[in-house]
């Protein structure tokens, strides 16, 4: 089974991506075969960005993954902008896409009403490179979050409507797992919010290169409740920061909620609970921050991983490319 | 000074093509430097067609071309889709295109109103794909119809706005230029409209590949007026049949409309024009036609052209789309 994961470029990754989306990478990397991870530059630059900051950012996403448990060489790692099937590809699927279709996309919607200057072509064609980047790749799986929901069936319309158009099994219509751990990390200054690069709050949100010193305190700051006397329980909605921190330390420690609540029995009140949930955290992110640095001062070093992760996704895309080519009669014939 | 110009893989070029288009070409490559002149597979997906006929079509049209004049040694001839940088500088052109201005581009209102299944996205994007084939070469000029006046705006605006946005001078302006000659060739049967390969009459429309008896059926046959005596003189308003029929036959004789009238005193009817338009046009395509059929019999020579061009093309592309890359920073920089 194929998997395949679009991730974005962005420098500061939190604990809702580590241990929602990351994690699941690494875990991945040993049941895809192959599992691809693709950092989607091509993506970032539909909305204003900073050019010179763009190759930064990819280069601190690469390090973080690593960092995190992906190895290159179990799985295949590389740069959208490397391999320019994407972009070829997405042209092809425009043929099968309805202008209608893109119209309704919430995702565009929301964005281009949040755009001041010019909403971008980029913005509207977005999902028919997402889709590009799947269908390249032949991909059975695709594990995103609930809110690209839209997007993944728009995708798996296109393949079929291929299909159905220039011939049977040419792509492959992939299946959504949208992954169900980590879906529940709240913001710890508003924790009725799951905990968001865009729009949380910089005190409520841990990131996985904070030092332990700013785990610590934005851990201890937490929001928690006011109940007389404090109990450590789970109940989202009555309860939602100290569930939070519940979870939280259960997710660090790889243990279950109960657990860690057995294991806080006795404590003194919601401080306990913080130091818990600081320790687990900063346990769980402490070695991914050492190794980062490190595999982030060798931008060579990274350049090499990602070049060597876009020769081999080039050699998979390849004959999909060639075969949908062949099937719409656009270039050369494949010799 | 560059020349850059699409060509329509359609398989049966007219006259009208032929004066104010494939001989412009001829023309244009020894005053470009190079004159590169692409047949765009890639813009036929956009609108419903059959793929088994698409790669035919391209090689109809390369051997039209050749048959015409076009030498693969002084111009760069190619195939869109054999390029793939065409695909993938029109995905980061998005970034600075707007969907407002693709959304009001006549052309794509016309023909999504012709589409009765799926207006496909492709439709509304062809503008993109047509900068990206132009500003990839840093062409000067482009030689195309009135009709296309909008696109070149939009392909203007977008080379400026990514200039200002990523870095001056990356991107050339190109410059419009609108072909002359030719423009006034119209429909034989209706004098009034101008001779096209949509919309036109069969029976007025004289095309390239056409036998000399077809050519001299048609234009005996062609609309004149009633005009009691019969006068042999040019007036598009009044005499739209009669003056086309001048015009024709001085292009085709390459000498003013003056001295076809002068050539025609003594003529006993309109039957004598006629005669002489017929005989006129014969002289021209005859030796096109024949090189056509031993052109188009190797298909393998024909492919080895095509491939040879795209080499040609890649290796001017590549330098611009490295330049764009730099500046948006997308992929790994260049080595």
């Amino acid at each position: 089974m194929r998997i395949f994961s679009g991730i974005q470029p962005t420098g500061t990754k939190h604990l809702g991506n580590y241990v929602g989306a990351i994690r699941q990478y690494v875990e991945g990397q040993d049941r895809g075969d192959p599992a691809i991870y693709c950092i989607v530059d091509l993506h970032a630059v539909t909305v204003p960005y900073e050019p010179a900051q763009l190759r930064e950012r990819v280069l601190d996403t690469t390090a973080t993954l690593i960092a995190a448990g992906l190895d290159p060489e179990r799985c295949v790692l590389f740069r959208q902008g490397d391999v320019t099937e994407h972009a070829e590809l997405s042209w092809l699927l425009t043929s099968v896409t309805a202008v209608g279709e893109l119209n309704r996309m919430h995702q565009f919607r929301d964005k281009s009403a949040a755009q001041r200057e010019l909403v971008s072509a980029g913005l509207l064609f977005y999902p028919v490179l997402q889709a590009a980047d799947v269908l390249l790749y032949r991909a059975d799986e695709v594990p995103v979050g609930e809110d690209q929901r839209e997007h993944l069936e728009l995708m798996r319309d296109v393949a079929r409507r291929f299909n159905a158009r220039f011939g049977e099994d040419i792509l492959v219509v992939p299946e959504h797992r949208i992954p169900t751990v980590g879906a529940r990390i709240m913001d710890l200054q508003e924790p009725t919010r799951k905990m968001s690069t865009t729009g949380g709050s910089v005190e409520g949100t841990v990131y996985v290169l904070d030092e332990p010193k700013a785990i610590e305190k934005k851990v201890r700051r937490a929001v928690t409740d006011a109940e007389d006397p404090f109990t450590i329980r789970r109940d989202p909605k009555g309860k939602p920061g100290v569930t939070n921190l519940i979870d939280l330390t259960a997710v660090a420690r790889g243990v279950s909620p109960d657990e860690v609540i057995a294991s806080l029995e006795g404590a003194r009140g919601y401080g306990d609970l913080k130091l818990a949930a600081a320790e687990a955290i900063t346990t769980m992110l402490a070695p991914v921050r050492e190794r980062y640095a490190e595999l982030r001062a060798d931008e060579a070093g990274l350049e090499a991983i990602l070049e060597a992760g876009a020769e081999r996704a080039r050699a998979l895309a390849r004959p999909v490319l060639a075969d949908v080519r062949e099937a719409m009669g656009v270039g050369a014939r494949a010799r």
